[in-house]
């Protein structure tokens, strides 16, 4: 641990508290602040996971996030939040920043670092991603030797999506949400419905894993994934 | 923990020991045998890791991979590790096999999984992946909203990887090794040099970071990354 950095941005991991590494727990329980996204009108879910590891005496700085499904929050919520981890910091104290998963991972930490960094010294604790998470909770290896992987959000339009596929052995589409339809009919496009596995809220008490064609939701959680083997050289070892 | 799993693939992290996750570290200190893979004329490197967690008086399996630069062992290594792993589990004894980083993340646990996993039940615990951890120690955060990450092993024609290179918005250019030419080259090509980062050994006590440009090593070792962000989103919040 550097001696001089005074605020962290810690990996929590994907949802079971016990898949947080030792050294994010370390600075959370040492950390003098406590920061962390929250919704405007609800609990914060980083929040709770990492709860089962705080004694609840901590400062806290609750980053209120009116997110509106399917836009950003506005970038004076970080500015804000940014203001006051700095001010906690001028005051000599330790700031921990709760993040789900990984941080730099699609997290909104990177907005607090961009703020941060060139007056701080800011250390990034990695954490167990919800890729990793839902390829281990799915039984489903990701990637072996030459395969290309990648991740594809699944608010891109459906042709940038139907290429990103193609050009991929395993395509992990994230942030599927209200647009499962459209993922779906690409999916069918390409023939890969039936190599494609959905999983939400992978470790959380509430997992559900559904094979794709089984699949008649017309929208999903903020935590869900597809994960799609289309055609790696796993199997055929 | 399911009470019947008796087979464990434990994520135990990029390298420093302290990223292993709570998790990984109650199965591993449970078990009553340890495999892991390790070179046939040197030491395991994934044992190393998770060493400072281990009593010492546990039981071994050594998969001994006779790994030739740029091959992979043959499958026979697979065969006889899982046998051995299928004999403790008949003389009741748990397994947990050691992987570095994430179990299903381009792991070698992955072919003992497909032999294992149709006889007996096998539990994969998720690790921080090199992907994390690079992007951590690179202070580089990976994407963002519509960004799209692929992963894309150096072993693949160069062709084949200016062409994947273009189409995603950060890229981590794995296996680099012996490429490192080949890889340079083409993001040469494409007006990416300065806009990639080079990290080896992440995390680890000896973990080296060199801009792209100033890289003038002829190859790179096996635990190396290349992340190349083009294009992504994140700089323009």
């Amino acid at each position: 641990m550097n001696e001089d950095t005074k605020i962290w941005g810690l990996g929590i991991g994907p949802g079971d508290p016990e898949l947080i590494t030792l050294k994010a727990l370390k600075i959370l329980q040492a950390a003098d602040v406590v920061a962390y996204p929250a919704p405007a009108n609800g609990d914060s879910l980083v929040r709770a996971i990492a709860a089962p590891h705080m004694s609840g005496s901590q400062e806290e700085i609750i980053i209120s996030t009116p997110m509106v499904t399917e836009r950003y929050p506005a970038q004076d919520v970080y500015d804000k939040g940014a203001a006051e981890i700095s001010a906690a910091v001028e005051a000599g104290k330790s700031v921990a920043v709760l993040c789900e998963g990984d941080p730099f991972f699609y997290g909104s930490f990177m907005y607090l670092f961009a703020r941060l960094s060139e007056s701080y010294s800011v250390q990034v604790v990695p954490g167990v991603s919800s890729l990793s998470a839902c390829s281990a909770e799915l039984a489903l290896p990701l990637a072996a030797r030459n395969d290309v992987v990648s991740v594809i959000p699944g608010t891109i339009d459906a042709d940038e999506m139907e290429r990103q596929l193609l050009a991929a052995n395993t395509a992990a589409i994230i942030k599927v949400g209200r647009h499962l339809g459209k993922i779906k009919a690409v999916l069918e496009k390409i023939g890969a419905t039936e190599k494609s596995h959905y999983i939400e809220r992978a470790t959380m008490e509430n997992q559900r894993i559904v094979a794709l064609s089984d699949l008649d939701d017309e929208s999903a959680p903020y935590f869900s994934m597809i994960i799609v083997r289309r055609n790696g050289e796993i199997l055929d070892q």
